[in-house]
């Protein structure tokens, strides 16, 4: 039953108004009338015109729509009944250890974890067999602006660390929920709205997980084949920021892998539309709502070192050669090219040359390949922000402009849209300033930002809440190691994976799944 | 022990010739020297001419070698043991039943699998809730060009789906090796070397695995969180050609999504290089080894039938819109154009537009969107063939031209790179002729074929085993259903995790991790 339930989903009643409030006076200034025509020219819409100026609301503006429930009570579906238990069961307990609520140990990574305010999980002093590969690793910030031109939906436009400090939208995470297995979970102290301090129990999350095939190979002379699992570490917080949730995670892998991990879920910001009308700025996900096209980008801080604090970013391209009698004759030939980066700048993804950002410790040399040990990365080839640059919503957020931002470490910048972001007019001090000042970064502290995302036209499938959304960066160790840095991972047997009996088995028994 | 143990690594002792034979006369036609130099001009490198015109052989043509192992006895390095065991667990068996080796069910998905000599396992009409989503899907090609251009190293390519037949290839799966949990295997009949047929065990494994949060919302207001847990049906097999092994499978999940994944491990093809040099068409990965730079492209055909067989392919992508005063006044607005592929043709990835393809059933409309029921992918971004496009390598991979290939569907037409890929001169009956047609393909039997890959610069961490890269294709609905189409998948609490006790875990009992 939908009525009465407190946990009735509100989002699918989208109202056509809006109120604008003096928040210090308390005094209701104007009830705007929000378009629910869909489509038409901003001015001919009814949008800007106020209730006072002779546009009343309709008597029963959501009389045309109805409940879009997620919690199983209120569904007017049956639950499935044929979804069994799957347990992961460490009889032996985790492989990783937390010191002092902070220090990490798993397999040969070593790091810290904070929790502030505004980035919530940040890891610090990434090590792996005693060898330092990131100083700080941090998700910055994350902008949602909106397609919709019709005022006020143009004033959409969120920063999700930034406005309102994400640590108070983690989610305070509970057994069983969120992730499998033996977890280990961490509270944070935060501030509450009175100045006092505060715990927050299970912001984060601790736990590995088993990441299938790490490396197999059989040898074709004497069939014996040798494969080795992967299994992940993953550092996980998850934010509810109001209708959307966002769960972050950093993974570890047993061969130097670092990942960074975002899964938008949650309920879609959705606006009142007018019954049997469409639009093109969204789509109609339910009736009488509209669930507007919009963009997610994210920026990931890398506080970049690689063995060692004196780092040098290079731009390493895979490129055509023009089939030529002396250097390729038959045509097969290709160039890897190397642009060592000298100032502070930006870098764009660039798939088709198979672009990828290398960070290397340039006095540092592998003893095997010659070149210097690195870790790198393939920016993800992901839109950037779409809004016209001149608008109000690209100039708060120039970070989303470009895909990777390449300066030198200063103190206390940490912000990829400035450290202001509420009601900003202009990204001040983020990673546009941050690249302005045409720092040296070569063989320096330097910082490397990516930026990534995605453009998000709504399926009715996202509604009344969305599957969620993976996005990755994955940076790995290239020339790091003098060989595979998991050749030493045992090759078990598993000993707890069962045959499906094919004639007998319990899910069998109970007869054809539908 | 290296020496005795027939297990030893024989790629980390590459040879500098290699031996031209007429298979049929058994008789040898010369030996060719080849290239070891590193670079070089192609003339002035020892490379086309042979020992018998006056390059003999160094004596010990292997002595700046030495042994690369992965094999865990020969390794010099101890095996880690701090890797503590991780189970899964169904204590009610498997969630899919299998009828006849060849009907799957799960969920809402039902699907017939086959097992074919030259592509493995292909699935068959795909449904989900009774309602028609692909046909026929299958991985169709993939071929691996070397970018060395010192002869005769430009003819490395091969095409290891057309070349021998995949399913020669697939290994014999055993249970606790490749997969955690309840599993079921399926075996093939194959023709042996005499024509006979013979039962190949266990080409094929079919399990389910967990793939964290598939949704999850927290009502701020009464604080109730609720979370699903996504679940995936994986159908593997794994190919071992030679050096390389590959791992392909299926995924199907609960919100109606389909993924391709192909996963590249094993040991590259490498090839000598003098002690002490480097060279700029690979990676020393070893003593006297060089690693070639080189490219894997893939094939996936689509042999679609969303809600049925008449399908129409249209290309949608956000693009920007200019700020002006009448439809963009405050210059957030974008756009999302639609266009309609009439006749069979090849479109290439560009996330930068947000270009995704479009498979809908234009005659059934979504009641709630207003808009064809459809299945749609982001063409992944991945770097294309990189040889010239007069070489032969180009001229054999056609369809490693362009990221998505769209024809009419023909009887028979299976091959990416044409049904005779063996020592072609060039691609014949692949996705280029069959676009070539100018098919017309709206509202028709359409096959979509997506192309992707990577470039591979190898990395001393690859060597001698490769750590498993990860390449997905990731299908899914797109007002096929009328909500998210996971909302019945119960939430329920996972009894079986544990916490990880902070003072007296197992763990934290053997002591520091490191």
């Amino acid at each position: 039953m939908t009525i009465g339930n407190s946990d009735t989903n509100h989002y699918s009643y989208p109202l056509p108004f809006c109120v604008v409030m003096n928040t210090i006076t308390k005094q209701v200034l104007r009830v705007e009338r929000l378009a629910t025509g869909g489509y038409g020219d901003v001015k001919t819409d009814v949008t800007v015109s106020h209730i006072k100026d002779g546009h009343p609301l309709p008597k029963r503006p959501t009389e045309h729509q109805g409940p879009a429930e997620y919690v199983s009570e209120m569904l007017e579906m049956p639950l499935r009944t044929d979804f069994k238990p799957l347990d992961v069961i460490q009889p032996q307990g985790a492989s990783f250890t937390v010191t002092d609520n902070s220090l990490v140990e798993w397999q040969k990574w070593r790091f810290r974890i904070s929790f502030t305010p505004r980035e919530c999980a940040v890891l610090h002093d990434i090590h792996y067999d005693n060898r330092s590969v990131i100083h700080r690793l941090s998700f910055s910030e994350l902008t949602v602006p909106y397609c919709d031109p019709r005022p006020p939906h143009h004033r959409k436009q969120a920063f999700d660390f930034g406005d309102a400090s994400a640590s108070r939208a983690a989610n305070n995470l509970s057994l069983g929920c969120d992730c499998l297995g033996a977890i280990k979970y961490l509270d944070a102290t935060l501030v509450s709205a009175d100045g006092e301090p505060c715990v927050s129990k299970n912001v984060i999350c601790i736990h590995e997980q088993d990441d299938g095939i790490l490396w197999k190979h059989t040898n074709l002379i004497t069939e014996r084949a040798v494969v080795v699992r992967d299994r992940k570490l993953i550092i996980q917080f998850i934010l509810t920021l109001g209708n959307y949730e966002y769960i972050f995670a950093y993974h570890l892998d047993l061969a130097g892998g670092i990942y960074l991990e975002a899964r938008p879920t949650g309920i879609m910001s959705p606006v009142a539309i007018d019954a049997g009308k469409t639009s093109p700025y969204g789509t109609v996900v339910g009736p009488g709502v509209l669930a507007q096209n919009h963009q997610h980008i994210f920026a990931v801080r890398i506080d970049a070192a690689v063995d060692g604090h004196a780092n040098t970013v290079t731009v390493e391209e895979s490129l055509p050669m023009p089939m030529e009698p002396t250097r390729n004759p038959y045509g097969n030939g290709y160039r890897v090219e190397s642009t060592t980066i000298k100032n502070s700048t930006y870098v764009d993804a660039a798939p088709m040359r198979n672009r990828i950002i290398k960070i290397s410790n340039p006095s540092k040399k592998n003893p095997v390949s010659g070149r210097p040990v690195a870790y790198k990365f393939s920016p993800p080839a992901t839109q950037l922000l779409l809004a016209d640059p001149a608008s109000d919503i690209a100039r708060r957020a120039k970070y989303a402009q470009h895909h990777v931002w390449v300066t030198r470490h200063a103190d206390y910048e940490y912000w990829a849209g400035g450290e202001f972001t509420n009601m900003s007019r202009e990204e001040e001090g983020g990673c546009f300033d941050a690249a302005a000042r045409q720092d040296s970064v070569e063989n320096g502290d330097v910082v490397v930002w990516a930026v990534f995302g995605f453009t998000h036209s709504p399926r009715v499938e996202d509604w009344p809440v969305m599957p969620a959304e993976r996005f990755t960066l994955h940076l790995r160790p290239v020339d790091f190691f003098n060989s595979n840095p998991a050749l030493d991972v045992p090759s078990k047997k598993n000993m707890a994976s069962v045959l499906v009996d094919e004639c007998c088995s319990a899910s069998a028994a109970a007869g054809p799944v539908q």
